[in-house]
């Protein structure tokens, strides 16, 4: 089968992959279309020295298990369900896990992929397969409201991304009071589209007024400026990892006791209700497509301008 | 008056300070006995850009106001009562706050201290000048408890310093899965003498075990290590500023979704009753002390060799 892979040399498509051997418990799955995600520029940077196939949003037919000839969406973390920590009801942290083409299993930029039959989701007719693609991020979207308490609240979401984007429209169902900041006019002007309310960084006023920042940037600003705006003893909400080692003082979580949440993977189920509801809009997010032996030039288009979300066509 | 003051050339020890004025809603406090605190070295190294009197653990003899003639201890935040955050019950975050010997202030290090009235708590007479002297640490150790749910859980202190004996001990009436961790074979003696399970730094097993870790090491160290022992989702109470920008992944809050918890001052009532039923053990720590007009010298102490902690001796 065809693929898109990394190792030691780096991005690499590849036309004669072996196809994956499902388990037991796992389903076949033919890839119809696939989406990049900031995980998949750091994964080539050599985070998590993950090798193998990437890709981990992506919507398909399985072609086996309790799913087949159905259009499924899939949960990334496969986990034991066993151990103590699974048992603990967080399955998606369990040590012995394997992640979807980030952590010990191939992912999905692949004619087929293979996953447990739990980790599936049926897709409504209604969603389409370009919106199936943003399942897997919308969860990570929605899981900042199994963490935090925003009704109402003062929120900001740094970072004009695709997941700041994401955010945002998750979080303003609960509160009129958000604002999405970023450094990007064009992106804002997107989620102002959306109905978001939105400010350039720059002209953000000086004052701490923020009850809950979640923290999207994937920078170390990111972090320093919600120090900066955020009330004595106010929420940040990590959504994403900064690379390396960066050198920033956290004194400030201390005097002003704030809490510091990391929020990772989220429920599929909401977000595919929200997207069969056409609450959230995330179509206009999507800048750029590639058939599958032309991945690596999305890639590149990625790393040299601000694009929202680049789709693979697959199948 | 006498007083031991900082200044851009250092602390200074001044026989001829002028005493406080109290304003209205303040009280004249003789100062009896005051404690050296971590905060205090890292205040003469520059931090908070503080000048003036040091000193805010300290207990005292009102001389005026609604204590007058009583022995008196005193919290050492003193906030406008007025605003939206002391509105929202948060005085102590007060953005117009001023703190004893910390930030716009003077300190306890002296003869006479002033302090509005409020701040103030009457000692009972079965608590000694010298245990009193720990309310304000003690007090801080117990707002943990305000923050986080520790009762039956697996809990680590980090650092075997006072901060991190006094968090132990508060700790420990929760659960009994509790370990002080620290570097110092001499100062994890006291703690198990006090009762309090303690295990040298570098004879930690591995594997990831604790549901809260509060870091009292005041070093970056204490957090790289919290996030080698913290099961995924876990608490990480940082109850130590580290000084300076460290360089730190922070990237294991997000993938293991950690709660990071700033802690500072805490509740004064719950540790003068702990004092008073000699639930704590505080006395043992007491290493060395000075007369005021030799104060400077048990700074030096400190700065030389690992001391629990260091009284002068005032009136």
């Amino acid at each position: 089968m065809r693929a898109l892979q990394l190792d030691a040399g780096g991005l690499r498509f590849v036309s004669d992959h072996a196809p994956p051997q499902p388990t037991v418990d796992e389903s076949l799955i033919r890839v119809v279309r696939a989406g990049l995600c900031e995980t998949d520029l750091q994964l080539v940077r050599g985070y998590m020295g993950f090798q193998g196939v990437l890709g981990h949003e992506f919507v398909g037919v399985a072609e086996t298990g309790p799913f087949a000839g159905q259009r499924v969406v899939g949960e990334i973390n496969c986990s034991c369900h066993r151990c103590e920590t699974c048992l603990a009801d967080a399955p998606n942290h369990c040590l012995h896990r394997t992640v979807l083409g980030i952590l010990g299993r191939d992912g999905a930029f692949a004619d087929y992929v293979r996953l447990p039959d739990r980790n599936l989701h049926r897709v409504p007719d209604s969603v389409s397969d370009d919106e199936a693609v943003f399942v897997e991020p919308l969860a990570a979207a929605f899981r900042i409201l199994e963490q935090v308490e925003v009704a109402g609240k003062r929120v900001l979401v740094l970072g004009d991304g695709r997941l700041g984007q994401l955010c945002a429209q998750v979080l303003r169902r609960e509160t009129t009071r958000l604002t999405l900041v970023g450094k990007h006019a064009s992106k804002l002007k997107l989620a102002r589209d959306c109905g978001v309310e939105m400010q350039l960084r720059n002209d953000m006023p000086d004052g701490r007024d923020a009850d809950v920042i979640v923290d999207c940037t994937g920078s170390p600003s990111g972090i320093t400026d919600a120090f900066r705006w955020l009330k004595p003893r106010g929420t940040l909400v990590l959504k994403t990892t900064v690379a390396g080692t960066p050198s920033l003082s956290l004194a400030p979580i201390v005097i002003d006791e704030f809490h510091v949440i990391g929020s990772r993977c989220g429920p599929f189920a909401p977000a595919i209700r929200a997207l069969e509801r056409k609450e959230i809009a995330v179509r206009p997010m999507i800048q750029a497509r590639y058939p599958l032996d032309q991945a690596a030039e999305g890639f590149a288009l990625v790393e040299k301008q601000p694009v929202l979300k680049v789709l693979f066509d697959i199948a």
